[in-house]
């Protein structure tokens, strides 16, 4: 088992507390929870989600070319990719105005829809869309040590969910067959939802923003129970992570770090602070390029 | 099976639903959701959790005499009960006052304490409380035929979620010795929490009252299906069990009628509206008197 976890310090910590948790920990406390973007798959060179609402953008305004002289309209009718990455650098410089566009946008891109139109929406894009760089299905582009470790977990009786800032309901059409990992275990951001004639219709109007301090009230509402298992990578993981590690019993909080520029990418940004913790809290961090004999399955 | 049920047409309904079920539809998406006060536990003469809560607001009060100069505080002192039931009343009636000082003294009797503390006072309340006049425990106050109807559901691979307008964390403490569901399949009513130095802190601000239009999205939040079985009793189910009932496949939606003065309460009062559903929309009535061979367990 973990046969795709090169020998070293985070593997022989996963061992070793999964040992611990099955000495010690009832088998329905063994809760692990796992963020998404950047955990489980690729969130470069932007989040995949990302690339499905700039798709529904573009086909907005190529049915309602008006749309096209506001942004991010105007961007996605040119196919500008760049200004949607401009968008969130601005917002890092302290201009938020191209966010708050976006956000708009985004936030409507799909709304006033049944949750069983989202889906089929959803299903649509997964269906056909590659990863830009690394041209592989996104369906493709889980990192497979993971998925290998969410099916170590649940071999010691581990519950796995998913708690990512990325959209619940933008997730749950593909966990199930990507990790195993079914719709009421998955955690996300929301958008809220109206009840309307038997159906459930989506609306603009933003309900959880999954990060950073929401996710362990998140993981409380949903789950009813401290995780003793946190898997992250960036610094909206931290409160998950240390509301994991702050637990009476055994458990462990892993960072996955990304510094393997030639099979995935190599990048600290968003991660300064989560790196930090790997040495102040005692987390377990995985290196990309000297933990992971693969990145990918084939 | 169903043996604390009498032959009739709620209990035909529930075999044959069972059944259908089986034969088509997959297994993860067998899913039922109950309602519980008056669904699965009693709610007469008062809502279980109304007692927790009045017993608090007296410990406050019994600690900081200058609270009982100010309603509910005064009424909770001096023992008068009859208050709170006064100020629901007085709300049907049009008269919002008193039930907005109740509210705001609800929200704040257990706030700011960690999420382990409130289960811990949940715990206590129930290790000696007792229902009123039927004199039994709080946690021997769930109907037997209902119980039993969760494990005849979960024989057939269903899996069973509580919908409730009562508190998330007020429930979750008991669910699993009452009826073998465990805290991540609890839905209800909550407060915001906060994170604060790794633990999760109550907060006196109110997040969801998960009633009527409410249930379903939460439903859709937490479960990411559609159910094709509900429970409820009162006219805050009426859109959990129009949901349930608008799904594609075979579904049952189930009202239990309160009409059994003997052996439990009669009333229909607050469930005038879901009962004519019952006619007008097919869905099955479970009549304690005539379909329960027994209501509590001995």
């Amino acid at each position: 088992m973990l046969e795709l976890w090169a020998d070293g310090a985070a593997k022989s910590a996963l061992v070793e507390f999964a040992a611990r948790a099955v000495d010690s920990v009832a088998p329905e406390e063994r809760v692990a929870v796992f963020d998404n973007d950047g955990t489980l798959w690729c969130e470069k060179p932007a989040y995949i989600q990302l690339d499905f609402l700039v798709r529904r953008i573009a086909e907005q305004v190529a049915r309602d070319p008006a749309l096209a002289t506001e942004q991010p309209y105007t961007a996605a009718a040119s196919g500008d990719l760049g200004w949607f990455g401009d968008a969130v650098t601005k917002h890092y410089d302290g201009d938020d105005s191209d966010l708050k566009l976006l956000a708009k946008a985004v936030l409507s891109a799909n709304a006033t829809i049944t949750t069983e139109e989202h889906a089929a929406r959803v299903n649509a894009f997964f269906a056909d869309a590659k990863h830009p760089t690394l041209g592989r299905p996104y369906t493709a582009c889980g990192y497979a040590p993971m998925i290998e470790l969410l099916r170590y977990l649940e071999s010691f009786g581990f519950t796995n969910y998913i708690v990512s800032g990325g959209g619940r309901d933008f997730m749950r059409p593909v966990t199930t067959s990507m990790y195993g990992v079914p719709p009421e275990r998955v955690i996300g951001s929301s958008v809220g939802l109206i009840f309307q004639n038997g159906e459930l219709l989506t609306t603009a109007q933003p309900e959880f923003l999954n990060d950073g301090p929401v996710k362990p009230v998140r993981i409380w509402a949903r789950v009813g129970r401290r995780p003793i298992f946190a898997a992250g990578n960036s610094n909206g993981d931290i409160e998950m992570l240390q509301y994991t590690a702050a637990g009476s019993g055994p458990s462990l909080a892993l960072l996955v770090h990304h510094d393997d520029a030639e099979r995935e990418f190599a990048y600290d940004a968003g991660a300064e602070s989560a790196l930090q913790h790997v040495e102040k809290a005692g987390w377990t961090r995985a290196s990309m390029r000297d933990d992971w004999k693969t990145v990918f399955s084939d």
